[in-house]
C-alpha cells in the first residue's frame, strides 16, 4: 500500500425528498447563487420549480445560467465566469448530472484566475481561491458530486481535458434517488458504465498488498451490476435506484482508491472519442474498457483472474489463468450488452476514420497516459483497433 | 435504505514515517498544544521524542498531560479541561490509541462547557464549541481517529458512557502502520476484535435493501481476518499491519454504516463488563458478540446466513438456514480463538457474581439498548449467561 492523504469535506445529503432542503442548506453559505443547469429536463420534471422555490423561501438571490450540454464546453464556462464576476457571486449551485457539475466546478475554478480558464486544464496549477459550490444530482454517473475533479471540452480542436483541486469538492451534495426515475434507460446505463469504469481504473493498479481497497472495489462492482439488472425490469425501483446512486458516489469519491495508483488510460482514450464524436461518455467507456483490458491483461494475469473470480464468480483455472482472465473480460462485455450499451465502435456507428488522429491527440500534451500499462500513440491505436 | 447525512472532514495522513509531519500539520492550526498520551510506551519506543522534536521545530509550545489508562477516566479528563482553560489552549494533540484519543475528545468537548463534563455523557447535548484536536494513532482498534464519538468511564460507580458530535472528529489523524509493530500480540488482537465489532454492530440491522453497505462490511471483515492471521505468523509484516490499520479506520468512520441503523447493544453490554472488570474492551467484545449473536440470530436468519456465507464462505443450506447461521457464529468464535482472544467469561476468569448487577446498570439511563433486537435487563442477563 502506498502512503496517502485523504480528506473529503463534502456533506452528502441522501434520500427521499432531500432536494426540498436546498434553500436552507445554501443559506448557510450564501445569499446569492449562480444556478447552473443543463437543458430543459429539470423544468419538465418540476425540479427546477422546486429548487427555485426553496431558494426563494430563504430569500436567496438567483442568477441563472442554463444550457450545459453533455461533454460541457469551455465557452459556457467562460460565460459563467463573466456572470459571477459581474454579479459578485461566490457560490454556485449545480442542478444536474456530471456535465453540469463539472461546468460549475470549472466556473468556480476560473473566477479568481487571471488568465483564461482553459490554462487550468492544460497544465497550470490551481493556486488561487475557488468559489464554493454545491450540487443537486440528477444523474448517477460521473461521481463529480463528491470528487475534486472536472472534465471540460474545448470546442477549438475538440480537446477534452481534466483538472482538479481539493477545494473543488462541493460543500454539499443532495442525492435523491427518486430524481433519477425519469432518466431514459440509455442514460441510466451510460451512468452505470461510467461508475464501473471509475472503479476499474482504480482496480487495475501495479500496487501490491491493497487487500481492503481491492475488496471494496469488488463489493461496489457487484452491487452496481446486481442493481443495474433490477432496473432493467423496473426503472422505478427506489431501492435499486438508491444503490446505484450511492455506488456512483462511492465509485469516484476515492474511498476505493486510497493507497493505490489507478490507471486512467481508458478515461483518457475515451475522452478523445467523445471529444470528436460527442458519444455519451459512458457508451464510450463500455466500448473502450473491454478493448483496453484485452490489450493489457497479460501484464497481470493474477489481477485479471481475481477480477473474474470475485466480481463474476468465475472459477479460477490455475492451469490456465489466461482463460479465467478472458472469461472475466467477456463477462464484463456481456453485462454491458445486458444493459444495452455498445461494446464495439461499430455498435455506435463509428469506423476507423479517426483512430490515428485520436491516438495522436491522446498524447499531444503528455508523454503517455495510463499507469498500469503506459499507453502511447502506438498502443492507443491497437486499443482502438480492438474496439472496432 | 434510510435517508442519511454524512460528512467527515478528518484528513487522513497514512503511511510510513508520516508522524514526522506532525509539527508542520499542527502549525496550520495552532501555536500551542496540549500533548495528551498514555503510559510510558511512547517514550520507550522513541515516538514521544519524535513528536516533541517535530513540534519544537515549528516553535509550537507544548503543555503535557500523560497518564491516560485503558477505559479512560473522567477524572483525568477534568484535569485536562482545567489545564486547557488555565493555559488558553485550543488545540489537543492525542498520541496513542483509542483511550488517549477519547480522553482528548472529552477534554475538547468539556473546555467550553459550563457544567461538569460528565453531563455530556449522560444526556446533555453538545451545543457549544469544542476544541480542535488531532491524533497520531498507535493502536488500530477504536476507530476514534476519524469518528465523532468517544467513550469515558466514571470511576464513581464505574459507569462507562459515550457521547459524540461532528466537531469532535479530529482535524487530521496520522496513521503509520510501522508504529504498531511494537504492540503486544494480545493488544493487537483486542484491537482486531474491536474493529470487527464496529462492523458487526452496523451489519446487524433491520434495514432492508442495503446492498452496498452490506458488501462493504463483508469486504472489510474478510480483509481484517485474513490479515490478522498473517500477523499471527509475522507481527512485523508491514502490509498486514497497514491493512489492519486502514480497516480499523474504515470500520468506524461510518463509510459502512450510511443509510442503515446499527445495533450497538453489544458495545453497551461490553461497556458494563469493562466498566466493572477493567478487561480490555476488545476481549470483552470477543466474549459478548458471539453470545449476543446466539441470543438474537433467530430474529433474522437470512441475515445471519448471509453473514456466514459471504464472510466465511460457508455454503447456505436453504433447507436449514439455522444450521448455516450457527456455523457463521461458530466460525467467528473460531477466528477469535485463533488470534488468542477469550470467547467466554470463564476464559477471562469472570464468573456470574456481577451479571445481575451489570444487566441492571445497562439500562439505568435508558429504556433499552440495541436496535436490531431491543435488549433490557432480562435479555441482557440471558446474554451474559450464554457468555459464561
Amino acid at each position: 500500500m502506498r502512503n496517502f492523504n485523504y480528506k473529503n469535506q463534502t456533506e452528502i445529503i441522501f434520500g427521499k425528498d432531500t432536494e426540498s432542503k436546498v434553500g436552507t442548506e445554501v443559506k448557510k453559505y450564501a445569499n446569492k447563487v449562480l444556478l447552473h443547469y443543463g437543458g430543459g429536463s429539470i423544468k419538465f420534471t418540476g425540479l427546477y420549480d422546486k429548487i427555485v422555490n426553496s431558494l426563494k423561501n430563504e430569500n436567496i438571490e438567483i442568477v441563472e445560467l442554463g444550457g450545459v450540454k453533455p461533454n460541457p464546453r469551455v465557452s459556457l464556462v467562460r460565460e459563467g465566469i463573466e456572470i459571477c464576476r459581474k454579479n459578485n457571486i461566490d457560490f454556485i449551485l449545480a442542478v444536474g448530472g456530471g456535465s453540469v457539475i463539472d461546468s460549475a466546478k470549472a466556473i468556480a475554478a476560473g473566477v479568481n484566475y487571471n488568465g483564461d480558464v482553459w490554462d487550468l486544464f492544460i497544465g497550470t496549477d490551481i493556486n488561487h481561491t475557488c468559489l464554493k459550490l454545491a450540487t443537486v444530482l440528477t444523474i448517477p454517473a460521473a461521481g463529480s458530486e463528491t470528487s475534486s475533479g472536472c472534465v471540460i471540452t474545448n470546442e477549438d480542436g475538440l480537446y477534452k481535458r481534466s483538472t482538479g483541486h481539493p477545494t473543488l469538492r462541493p460543500i454539499f451534495s443532495i442525492l435523491n434517488p427518486e430524481l433519477t426515475y425519469t432518466l431514459p434507460k440509455y442514460q441510466t446505463s451510460c451512468g452505470i458504465a461510467d461508475m464501473i469504469a471509475h472503479i476499474l481504473e482504480r482496480y487495475f493498479t501495479n500496487e501490491k498488498y491493497v487487500d481492503l481497497t481491492d475488496r471494496l472495489c469488488e463489493a461496489t462492482l457487484k452491487t452496481i451490476m446486481e442493481n443495474a439488472l433490477r432496473l432493467n425490469n423496473n426503472p422505478n425501483d427506489y431501492n435499486a435506484r438508491a444503490e446505484i446512486m450511492l455506488s456512483g458516489m462511492v465509485a469516484h469519491n476515492d474511498w476505493l482508491g486510497i493507497g493505490r495508483l489507478g490507471d486512467w488510460a481508458t478515461h483518457d482514450i475515451e475522452h478523445e472519442l467523445s471529444g470528436i464524436y460527442d458519444i455519451a461518455h459512458g457508451a464510450g467507456l463500455s466500448i473502450i474498457f473491454p478493448a483496453w483490458m484485452k490489450y493489457v491483461y497479460k501484464h497481470d494475469l493474477n489481477r485479471f483472474a481475481q477480477f473474474a473470480n470475485r466480481v463474476f464468480d468465475i472459477d479460477i483455472n490455475l492451469n490456465n489463468l489466461e482463460e479465467t482472465a478472458l472469461k472475466g473480460i467477456e463477462a464484463l462485455e456481456n453485462f454491458f450488452t445486458k444493459i444495452e450499451l455498445p461494446t464495439r465502435l461499430s455498435h455506435a456507428n463509428i469506423n476507423d476514420d479517426h483512430i490515428e488522429e485520436m491516438s495522436k491527440k491522446l498524447v499531444a500534451h503528455y508523454d503517455h497516459v495510463g499507469n498500469f500499462v503506459e499507453i502511447r500513440e502506438k498502443e492507443a491505436l491497437e486499443i482502438f483497433k480492438l474496439a472496432l
